[in-house]
């Protein structure tokens, strides 16, 4: 009976899984560890649709274990803590992203780069050491070194998906030193990434250019994100008047896509970094790359005490995600609807209000 | 008359030319301009044979401009100066390498980046401005901004290869941070550029990996150059085994090879840098780049201010590439060697002794 998820721990918890690869959720009863020294207990309020769920649900990266509960972008209100937790206490708010634990020894982890280790323990869908079950779900324990504070002054809701999404561009804006003011930066794809993408950027004093392959999304771009600059980009006249203006580029997009024309739009020493992942390898010509001394980096979340700076930055300068709250049992329709991106630009789940007992 | 290479301008000079595309070099009379104010003129002692040498005299970059004179490898002895030249006097020894020209007024040359100005006048094969003729030639003129002070100690045959292949390697190493003692760095191909490479990083107290495709090399690589370790890149279990523990690579090779095995060899952070051009785009997969935020950079030779540290480097490190010295007739057979990289490792001409007037 230990193997089962509902009763392998002493908990018991409630939550969405799927099931198998057709990635359709539905209401599962499973358990939680006893909260230890080190752990925080939370219940969960609001919990972000990410499309790394949708991937993950459907096993596009083939390596999903069933039943998988979804959700890494997850904030809530502490419900108990460990005899040793000193960074919050019972009624705190708090939140969770991609992360629960890792080796907390390697030089990754001791120089808060936990991302990089090679024991990362992902939130949900981990396997390595034990399974892990995400956000979409009544309450989350984690060890407390996982746990951000959530500033009094960040809405919940449309906080949530900072926990990700904004981790994901704000860290390599830090690391490649997209951060300074008065430089020019693009941002390609305006989407969950791309859209908060342009928020940190202007809170740096940046010149930013969404690059899109829809014009349409020009008026919201500029009027409601407050980008300088839209590009469409299959307009050779817009792109050919963009080259070399741009310190760098954070590309967000996932969909294969060519890099050669963004690294056109870079400066010499101009940087372009992918945080989206085609599945297909990106052709990369060299002569670009020396004639200018450009670079292609990647970059993955961030660390967690970046990721604290990176929720009280936002709080400070009251940056949130673009969110349509929707309740539990609408998930499968807005899976389908991410699926066609057909969101502006992230589900939020309501979790405490809509998740019942199954 | 004017637009005669023999008549152009006033002064007379000899050389070596390449007529077509075959590449095949034969004396040339032609012509130099006077002494400006900011110029230095100077006899050629020696002039190394590059690679890109090679591509140039064989049009495979498409830009020939017959005839072509070519060589940026060049050192030699004042022989007269303008009036406003400051850093040199006649008697001096001195070396131009790639550039003799810029625009000296846009970002990158007042940041001394002179290599990445868009108006930059290469040594020879110019032809957006003023044809230019490199150092296969009994003498040059140039600006004095684009001469290089030559340290009285640094061997002139042996060094004048510093002055592309040095720079090439050198600079990248201090642009991307990959000059701390300590570290360990990769050297992919053990060629002009890669074995000098190899002696700068291990002057920087560095730990180098040979990565090449010759077993051949090893004893070379690792008793003549004092490089630690040599991988056969296509020995699995080797490049098993160095998985994960580079903090930077550089990578020499021109042909076509696969960049995925070398970015498996960075730890996090790690910076893959490219300063050899295969004419067919790199494979790039995101995965790799964005787990382990590596990067892939470009790097095209030097500014002429970190072109002068480097050949003080060199001095004070004893810093020479290994040279074949060659008479001036046996250039067309050199290139013929070079083309089987027939060569440990640059041929350098021994332009004094051997070259006649025509």
């Amino acid at each position: 009976m230990g193997s089962s998820p509902e009763t392998e721990h002493p908990v018991k918890a409630v939550g969405y899984a799927a099931r198998d690869p057709s990635g359709v959720l539905s209401p599962i009863n499973f358990s939680r560890r006893e909260t230890g020294d080190e752990d925080v207990r939370f219940k969960v309020l609001y919990c972000g649709v990410c499309h790394s769920d949708l991937h993950s649900i459907k096993n596009d990266w083939l390596n999903a274990k069933y039943p998988m509960i979804p959700g890494h972008e997850i904030v809530g209100v502490v419900t108990e803590v460990g005899s040793k937790v000193k960074k919050v206490k019972v009624g705190d708010k708090v939140g969770v992203g991609c992360m629960v634990g890792s080796c907390r020894s390697c030089d990754q982890c001791t120089s808060d780069q936990e991302q990089y280790c090679s024991k990362t323990i992902q939130t949900y869908n981990a396997h390595t050491v034990v399974p892990t079950y995400g956000g979409y779900s009544d309450h989350m324990v984690a060890n407390e070194h996982f746990i951000i504070s959530w500033p009094e002054d960040l809405p919940l809701d449309a906080g949530a998906p900072l926990l990700c999404a904004g981790i994901t561009v704000y860290s390599p804006m830090r690391y490649y030193g997209l951060d300074k003011a008065g430089m020019h930066v693009g941002v390609v794809g305006l989407g969950g990434l791309g859209h908060v993408g342009v928020k940190f950027l202007k809170a740096f004093g940046i010149k930013v250019s969404v690059i899109s392959t829809n014009p349409n999304k020009k008026e919201e771009a500029v009027s409601k994100l407050g980008a300088d600059l839209f590009l469409v980009s299959h307009d050779q006249t817009q792109m050919q008047a963009a080259m070399g203006t741009m310190d760098g580029i954070i590309d967000t997009v996932s969909a294969d896509h060519a890099l050669t024309p963004l690294i056109s739009l870079l400066k010499p020493n101009g940087k372009l970094i992918l945080v989206g992942a085609p599945t297909k390898p990106h052709e990369l010509p060299a002569f670009p790359l020396l004639f200018g001394r450009k670079l292609v980096g990647g970059s993955l979340i961030g660390g967690i005490k970046e990721t604290q700076e990176m929720i009280d930055f936002a709080a400070k300068h009251k940056i949130t995600a673009a969110v349509e709250i929707i309740p539990m049992d609408y998930i499968n329709t807005a899976m389908e609807r991410l699926q066609k991106s057909d969101v502006r630009y992230r589900f939020v789940i309501d979790i405490a209000n809509t998740l019942k007992s199954a």
